[in-house]
């Protein structure tokens, strides 16, 4: 049985960020999942899914939270706050460079692969947010095509 | 033992550009990786690593590609060349869009996780160039910071 790694007390706020970040994509036609990546008390960056809006395939919400957040020589202490679990793309991305915790806000809408985050020593905290849920089912409804190809044609 | 995949007549092109995109990468003082996506005959996009030129950690020589080359329905029928062995996140984008063949021209350098991609169905080519090897030798010998943070700091 799976052991529900605890949240922190920052958890809510930063993940604030993130579904503002989806919702702004939601907003502007595109695929809404967003992301942020913070340290317990600062936010580094934020990010939204831009496959329709840049017509950048590699822009899931994720990859553009990372790129906002620019390089860094460690990612030791941050954790990644995501409204969508991550698709392999963004998991290799956190697995390469070693954030040690990730906080899903949903894997409801796409399962993605969070034992394989898991399985590199990832701490995964889970949750079931209604609101982030609500969204991308909306979009999934409105826009079948356009998801289906942003994670791969599946 | 491996079977090693043949190489197709138009390889050595395609390769080509991916290895000009790494060249240009490393004039610029960046991490010399390039990469294609082609057709048996046709380049649909090309890129280099910008970690340093865009400040953009995310931009690998593949991903670079893959968002040059624009959304697409579908990557059926396409091959990605890359000079470098692909880390996680750029393993984790070839499964996700479903690539169904990588040329690599050398992961004498980084080895990359190849039978990940295998135990994904991706075809696989594995060359030893010597040019790249030469090329991606040099910069780790420049700039070994760089290089570790590029690669997550292992």
């Amino acid at each position: 049985m799976m052991t529900e790694s605890p949240r922190w007390p920052d958890d809510e706020t930063m993940m604030r960020v993130a579904i503002e970040e989806a919702e702004t994509g939601f907003r502007q036609g595109g695929v809404p999942v967003g992301a942020a990546l913070a340290t317990p008390d600062t936010v580094l960056g934020s990010g939204h899914n831009e496959r329709v809006q840049r017509r950048d395939p590699t822009a899931h919400g994720e990859i553009a939270c990372l790129r906002d957040a620019g390089p860094r020589a460690s990612y030791a202490g941050t954790t990644l706050y995501t409204t969508l679990s991550p698709c392999p793309m963004c998991s290799g991305a956190i697995i390469l460079f070693q954030i040690p915790r990730v906080v899903i806000a949903e894997r409801v809408t796409y399962a993605g692969d969070v034992d394989l985050l898991r399985a590199h020593g990832v701490d995964v905290v889970l949750w079931a947010d209604e609101r982030c849920i609500a969204l991308m089912s909306e979009f999934q409804r409105r826009s079948p095509q356009v998801w289906s190809e942003d994670i791969g044609g599946r």
